[in-house]
């Protein structure tokens, strides 16, 4: 097809007939033109391809979608803190489409987890934007390496799902780049995705769909975008008004009523063609690269039950262990076969490895734990199993909370050890509706808390997208964080719990001891259809660390059954570039092969402007045997050591010093060293009649001259250190002294500030 | 002087003149006129009247001015709690206003003491407004009831030291209105001060004193103020400016500068002659008024004595009895004659009775705690005294603090009891210079621990101006709160260590663990010359208790040697005017006679928007003797249950549940009872394409319609329950679908929309 003759060709009907889909997951083709229809599909951690039988309309239902591997869900996967893992996960789901003939799969997800409450967690990648845009570009990179693209969303500011369609979510600029856009930003420069989606929500009271701002001087321009943009499903508010911003691509199609609108604005001129062209090339664009990729339909088929692996092998890369006390685990290894084990919790029979929603896949392949723990069954003997509670609700009444409980106290009296499953229902978390609360349902707390009576050593294992509170984390001996892992879940957790496999997974997100504890708590999820991110930049570990808050586990954690020990961390910083490569030595000490993630941080020590105590900017992880170790290193780019400055519009590195910080989590730093940068913006006051004193005096530049400028002024001020009020306050009362005080206090008359401001502007090259 | 026909008479060179001071605290005067110069003094609390034998320029040193009576600062006398003895201190200082032949004295001070280390704090009252405002009305009553003006200060959002006079506070409007305003707002409507003091400050980028916003628009126009407004000293940047936005006087001259800019403006059309007139009449109105007034110069004299009388009876009503276990206070009353008592610490002999910078008054009249125990010293014997630690500063050489230890440790030998009188050094607080941190100089700390060692009870007194870490806290057996009480602190504090008073004050500010735990930690005190107020409407107990945060000691906490018991909890709404009559009885329990201050919050159930979990809205200070019981009542407009509705430009009810509470502090609350409120706005979608499907079904008038008239839409939409995607789930996508969804996911045509809207719109009354 090509691109330019085809433009040429279209009428201005066909032009707005092409830039809303046809159907649900299909775009418009234009037969007499030879431009097909291409199809996208909802992923992110799976195919979710509409069954054909079921027609073109979304149907949630059972049936209403094919067969498919579900993979970890981003909750998950985020946890494996591992690139590689990221890449061969999209190239897996990449042949998956190109078998089903789907040219978009509509992921990966990269919103911040503002608040643990959000619905939609679980698809989301982290609280912390490096985190999200490196796995995110990985991922994407797969995918994408295969020919089928990829729809980078929510495009931006959609950190929940209340009136999330129509809410508005209120941040200030420096938070949105530092905090809400990088992930976006990073995906762009490292991988270039097909297709961006932008969000439902308003940012700052304008519609996502609609804001040029977004859309075309940030994405395009700034980032240097040159791909699609199409809608959330049914994120248009004002298609015409979308159209100028540059949405390209409305998804799904509006039965022509937006087509309409289109023909007549640019019939009378309220929309000019030139800007509906660019939507139709992004289009046109689209559609060629993915019949590049395409493959005959029917051509090939995905291989199920090696994808089913892969699955596994993922899940086993993800797990986090939170705790582990007196050799709780691995089961078995201790005791011998003389150890007996008890399963409790219906998670045990039932995991909950994925969320509702638009990510929901149809799969037909899950094996529970207790299926699973059969495999190890020969060697240590069969675990015992109690429901102990539901998987899929709560339980309220008294009777059947204590039948419940008499049946798991059965079930456990003879265990050395007990493993409660647990986690959330899926009517606690969802894409559609945030959760009310951070509790796990009652019955589960309950049941882990009797268990915890009989004096027996109880391991938790936990299904859940996103945190939940742990009344009993000081009680039980060990906790295992499954997340939603994807069909493969079931097996990684019992081969992590039976240590076959060491689990190597680090918390992409704090996990507060309580809801009230977290930063967006007051202001979430809003009112009169405003939310406002009022915590700013202090999202997640960026509060927590920043206000020296207990946490019941840091961003980051993660423990192993091996140790692993840091050390000879050296830092070849190039202060006038603003850069900095960082080395550091990892050991595995401990006797078992194992996987670590070792962290960077950057702590901003200039006191410039006001920034978290320190940020994530540098991950690795790194596989190494008993003894072994290896040298890992980091190149830190200017970015590393930027703050958005709002006033410049700009990134701008300050003068000074910052810290290189290597540790284990956010919260557990062990090595640190500190540099020196010449910044691209130095602590220069800015002059004017109003500047302070006490800026010139401490600055180099007007230190001198000021001093003997404003001295018979100051010596008419008459300073004399009093009896109760201090030189301090004196000294103070000129550190923030604007100049023209002066007239006030010394007689100074305005030509003298004049002249004064003049030399001064001079003095520090201020035009 | 008749003020119409002297403005006939003004040229327009001597109104440039009058809008501005003679010198540093005199108004200009037009001898030709008859308009003779005002004077002005620095208070709050005591009259800080410039001595006239050193000129006329600002004097800071000792015998810089007059010897005056030095009454307990804010702080303290917030403490009190008590609007009946603010009255009287207004009285009393105004009386020595007349006499000492000043017109107007500088205060009250009612900036909202957002962070505990805002330098200023120990002159402001509260982090409460209803507080600030009551008792800054009574003040103000008090003092003009004699004929000497007040000046309420400093207008507005002057909440910290550094960089006051060139610094932005970035604040949003509701957070203005409900938090940093209404202490003025009240003052105006309860007592109407003579003038008000604009802040040194920027707020949202514009000066206070150049802020017609401020000065005219809310200040004259939405609360009705008639009198004039002065600048804080050296608070002017564009005088031309002020004037046109209603800041009536410069303070101090500024030896004709600006009188040159004002003329010139004017006379070049750049400001209206009837805006400086404006400014002129309100400089007569103030004179006319003071002229009324005055006394005949050297014709009285205050009476020293017994002023001093007052300011202990008033330092009596503010001490905070923070804690009392094991019967460790009053001191000999339990073990008799026989209990021996060491004191330790300088403030014991040099109490810190007053802050440094404006406020600071010379007094000749200090009678320190280990003077006034000789009293005493008849009925129980010599109390014992070591140094401990200075009064005037931290220690910090490893062998110095041992020898102050030791001494300390030695004095303690023989004692029962140990009182430490521990507190802030004038160069760790002060005017001029915020707090680095919440902590007691460090030898302090050692000091009270190395004294809890030896096993005796330690009690501690504090000498500060706003909150400090209490590490010691739970080991001590007593911790008595007495600020900087004024020159009666001394005496006072004996008082209610022996008994002879019983301590009624309650805390007007929280007291946190540590200073991580503020709610503006993260954004104090800003920086690029600004300061986000992020924290919004949660300062102090609004953020503590909305969050269910621990702190040391709540707001409104403070113990008596008597208990108080609160019953029989009455409230009579009146639904439909929002207004209640709230009736309580309060007993005293105990076998002494003592103070309590009942206070009622208001908890806003409604969720119509985010409001603090709860709000002090009445308070009432009652003296009962042992046994005896009263019944107190409260009255509740509607501004007690209203937020400022920033859209509406209004204050508002909303609809529905609010609660009464009563209780002892903002985290003891005792007896609550539930009020319906019909509200001035009730929960109604507001109507357009945008409007949230759960919205509407949500709403009694537009139920039943949209039920059917988006039916069939709802059908195509294909909505069925799936194997794990929830009803839960599509019941929420539905209650977050604008109408405008139906497009795209039902079919519905733009006429259709229309149609629809347009009945939405009459079922509501939405025009």
């Amino acid at each position: 097809m090509n691109i330019e003759e085809t433009m040429k060709k279209l009428t201005l009907e066909e032009k707005a007939k092409l830039v809303a889909g046809r159907d649900m997951w299909n775009t418009e083709k234009i037969e007499r033109l030879g431009i097909p229809s291409i199809m996208v599909s909802d992923g992110p951690h799976g195919l979710r391809k509409q069954n054909p039988a079921e027609g073109s309309d979304m149907n949630y239902g059972e049936g209403g979608t094919i067969d498919a591997v579900c993979f970890p869900a981003a909750c998950a996967t985020s946890a494996s803190f591992d690139r590689a893992m990221m890449e061969e996960m999209g190239k897996t789901i990449g042949e998956e489409c190109l078998a089903e003939d789907v040219q978009v799969i509509l992921g990966p997800a990269v919103n911040i987890k503002r608040s643990p409450l959000c619905g939609r967690n679980f698809e989301y990648v982290s609280e912390d934007p490096y985190v999200a845009g490196e796995l995110a570009a990985s991922f994407i990179n797969g995918v994408q390496s295969k020919g089928v693209g990829t729809s980078i969303k929510h495009f931006a500011a959609n950190n929940q799902e209340f009136e999330r369609m129509y809410g508005s979510s209120e941040v200030d600029e420096r938070t949105l780049r530092e905090i809400y856009f990088p992930a976006f930003e990073t995906a762009v420069k490292k991988a270039d995705p097909w297709t961006f989606m932008c969000s439902y929500n308003k940012i700052n009271g304008e519609y996502s769909s609609e804001s040029k701002w977004l859309l075309t001087d940030l994405l395009r321009k700034d980032w240097g975008y040159k791909g699609l943009v199409m809608s959330d499903w049914a994120a248009v508010s004002d298609r015409v008004k979308g159209i100028a911003a540059g949405l390209d691509l409305e998804m799904p199609g509006c039965h022509g009523v937006n087509e309409e609108l289109i023909i007549k604005a640019v019939k009378e001129g309220k929309l000019k063609e030139s800007a509906l062209d660019k939507a139709v090339k992004n289009v046109l664009k689209l559609v060629k690269k993915a019949l590049a990729g395409r493959i005959e339909p029917g051509s090939k088929k995905f291989d199920r039950e090696s994808d089913h692996r892969k699955a596994v092998e993922f899940a086993r890369n993800c797990i986090v262990m939170l705790k582990n006390e007196g050799e709780a685990l691995p089961l078995r290894r201790n005791i011998g076969k003389s150890e007996r084990v008890t399963f409790i919790g219906e998670f045990a029979e039932k995991p909950r490895y994925q969320g509702g929603g638009s990510s929901h896949i149809s799969t037909s392949r899950i094996d529970s734990a207790l299926v699973v723990a059969e495999r190890y069954a020969e060697r240590y003997g069969n675990v015992e199993y109690a429901k102990g509670f539901p998987a899929d609700k709560d339980v309220t009444k008294e009777e059947e909370i204590e039948k419940y409980i008499d049946e798991a106290i059965r079930a456990s009296q003879s265990a050395d050890k007990i493993v409660v499953f647990a986690g959330l229902p899926d009517s606690f978390e969802s894409e559609g509706y945030d959760r009310n609360h951070m509790k796990l349902p009652e019955i589960q707390n309950k049941v882990i808390e009797t268990l915890l009576t009989l004096d027996k050593q109880v391991i938790v294992v936990l299904h859940n997208g996103s945190p939940v509170e742990m009344p009993w984390a000081d009680e039980v001996s060990a906790i295992v964080e499954a997340y939603l892992g994807g069909e493969g879940i079931g097996e990684a957790v019992v081969d992590v719990l039976y240590g076959a496999v060491n689990p190597s997974g680090r918390l992409a997100e704090s996990i507060p001891y309580r809801y009230e504890d977290n930063p967006s708590y007051l202001n979430f999820p809003g009112h009169s259809h405003k939310v406002n991110y009022a915590e700013g930049l202090f999202v997640g570990y960026r509060y927590y660390d920043s206000k020296d808050m207990d946490v019941r586990y840091p961003f980051g954690h993660g423990i192993s059954y091996t140790t692993f020990e840091y050390s000879d961390l050296k830092v070849m910083s190039d202060a006038k570039n603003n850069t900095a490569v960082v080395t550091v030595n990892v050991k595995n000490t401990g006797s078992m092969e194992g996987k670590d993630v070792v962290q960077l941080y950057v702590a901003d020590k200039t006191g410039f402007v006001t920034r978290p105590s320190h940020e994530l900017k540098g991950f690795e992880k790194v596989d190494l045997k008993a003894g072994e170790q290896r040298m890992i290193s980091f190149t830190l780019d200017s970015r590393a050591f930027s703050y958005y400055d709002v006033d410049r519009h700009s990134w701008e590195v300050p003068e000074g010093k910052f810290v290189i910080e290597i540790g284990h989590s956010s919260k557990d730093i062990v090595l640190t060293e500190e540099i020196s940068l010449d910044g691209t913006i130095k602590n220069i006051p800015f002059i004017s009649n109003d500047v302070q004193l006490g800026e010139l005096l401490e600055c180099d530049l007007t230190k001198d001259y000021i001093v003997k400028a404003i001295e018979k002024y100051i010596t008419a001020f008459g300073i004399e250190q009093g009896e109760s009020n201090s030189s301090e306050m004196m000294a103070a009362v000129l550190k923030f002294m604007p100049l023209r005080g002066l007239r006030n206090f010394g007689g100074i008359t305005n030509k003298e500030i004049d002249k004064i401001v003049e030399k001064l502007k001079k003095l520090v090259g201020q035009n």
